[in-house]
């Protein structure tokens, strides 16, 4: 998810401190009256939202944005230029916002990212330094919901197999493509029953599904059935539908055993992070028939995906894009503004990171 | 949709009156004692699901089924044989129950099919004579909702034509694959809300999509905003999902108008029947960014496909599929089976076709 934001948003600059194609000085900015009064927000990286809804939407009468990817200056001098102004970081782009970065701005008290991931973001420094942190939330979590219901129906149902069916001109020849498999009914064990998961099972129930799930511990206002070892619960289940993170504990969690345990007619669906399956293990699955299909938005060597794959008709590949839809990556920045504008304004936070 | 059920199910005589391929005397069954006092129902094809789950599952202490499909007789001779003793019809495989055939067998009360649509039975002949018919009610319109939803995600979050980039190997090559769309907040008209439109309605509530539709007349029980006329409710949709019947009002009742209202972020699901879109028209609208994408599991001249769409990454082609499931398949002969058992236990039909 993270390297998929990095990616994703245009950046002049891809890291500390070296910044180069220079547009537009920045005391261009300091010198407008208008801004000269308003509290300064440094942004490192360019949003790529910016080019795609243009930077209007995202300006605020609360602040004035410090355009670092518009300066000259390496980011060390242009931080150390703006040591006092600058009271809050954006940082989008996936840019890093380092213990280096925050001690070249001690007046800055709030961090705010564009991603619902922190791996990029100094957070024990910031809570050592009192700086508050905002994320993106549960913002990308109902467009990752979606995706997995559609990477579901598209194995049950064979959507993507058989559009490749028709655009071979086979229909009139080979005649009808085989029968798909009712979702209805359909036994789906959530592995992650966090905010995607809880979307997922959602909009499962609306099409008759019945869910159960698997998770640290079990959530006392849940009522779906709930499974202490995943292991049980893919034997307890048509579907898998991985929407955990990746931790230790997650890391092959879905193996062998599991997969086994799944059996000939199960299907698995991944939102989560690749490494969460044991990838060689799950290809020898599907290949063997062990397994019945797969919907896969993430793999464990990206964007290498296993070639075996390419062959399968019961698979499809979705290369990382369940997370971002343009509506998603609008919304992301509308809530960091909100977060900024919140914080000037001495309200509390939309989407605060608790230290814990 | 007819067509997709004549095809699909296995059969060993083509059309009356000449039976090809004997397996078994008719008279077989006719000598065993445990069937000698069952009422008599007439099966002409043999349906796909004995093939797929054994025969078991479909048969009933309360009737013994007449299998011509078994016979070496041509099957006015075998009609004739039975004459007396047939009570029911149970047309499977689209086979076609004419005036011919319920003239032959006097005695037959009841006319079971396991599809929806009826234009293989005359089923005012039926009337005229006091023979009740039943058909698949609502079985199938589950698995056609769970289509056109798949195909909507498909289209919006470009699963389908991901799946293509990925298997060509262009995920390490190109980098990420363009954005989709949100499905949270689509303004989706259903143009038709019977019982397909209002599962399509309930499974897409669950996104976060807002409904509104057209049909013949507005639905008293339903809050949905109805649009009397379909180009209006076009001209209000991000998306028209296409659920109606094909009768003489709706031939290509989406034409070049309503798709124009719908505009070019517009996108058209037609899970109905080919013909109530101008096909034509709405190929031309695709390839010259009229409308934004389309999900089509139906097409005017089936199995043939417009080749121009074949070129196009926002179309989704499905083969007429929408409608089956193994399961699905297996629910509607399980519903026949309950119709004879209620017709031969004097209880009322589950699924009668009313006479008007």
């Amino acid at each position: 998810m993270l390297a998929k934001i990095l990616s994703l948003w245009s950046s002049s600059t891809a890291s500390f401190p070296k910044i180069p194609k220079p547009v537009i000085m920045a005391t261009h900015q300091e010198n407008q009256s208008q801004t000269r009064n308003l509290p300064h927000v440094l942004l490192i990286r360019k949003p790529a939202v910016f080019d795609m809804f243009g930077e209007q939407p995202f300006t605020s009468n609360k602040f004035h944005y410090l355009k670092a990817y518009e300066s000259t200056l390496p980011l060390d001098q242009f931080l150390t230029t703006h040591a006092e102004s600058a009271k809050a970081i954006f940082s989008s782009a996936g840019a890093p916002v380092t213990a280096e970065i925050l001690q070249l701005l001690p007046k800055v008290r709030l961090v705010v990212v564009t991603s619902a991931g922190l791996n990029h973001i100094d957070v024990g420094e910031c809570h050592r330094r009192g700086v508050a942190v905002a994320n993106a939330g549960n913002v990308f979590s109902e467009d990752v919901a979606d995706c997995a219901v559609g990477l579901l129906i598209d194995v049950l149902r064979k959507i993507s197999a058989a559009n490749r069916f028709v655009r071979q001109g086979l229909w009139p020849v080979n005649g009808e493509y085989p029968l798909g498999s009712k979702l209805g009914g359909k036994r789906v064990g959530i592995v992650g029953l966090g905010s995607i998961g809880s979307e997922v099972a959602k909009r499962l129930e609306s099409f008759g599904c019945c869910i159960s799930y698997n998770s640290r511990k079990k959530k006392p206002s849940i009522t779906y059935p709930f499974y202490p070892d995943v292991c049980e619960l893919a034997a307890n289940s048509d579907v898998l539908i991985i929407c955990c993170g990746l931790t230790h504990e997650t890391h092959h969690m879905i193996n062998k055993q599991v997969l086994s345990a799944l059996g000939k007619k199960g299907i698995v669906i991944n939102v989560g992070r690749g490494p969460i399956i044991d990838e060689k293990e799950m290809v020898k699955c599907l290949l063997q028939g062990e397994i019945a299909g797969a919907g896969l938005d993430v793999f464990e060597n990206e964007p290498d995906v296993p070639k075996d794959l390419f062959a399968l008709d019961n698979v499809v590949l979705s290369p990382h894009s369940a997370v971002f839809t343009a509506e998603s990556l609008k919304e992301v920045c509308e809530l960091a503004v909100a977060n900024l504008e919140a914080f000037f304004s001495n309200l509390p936070l939309l989407t605060p990171v608790r230290d814990d």
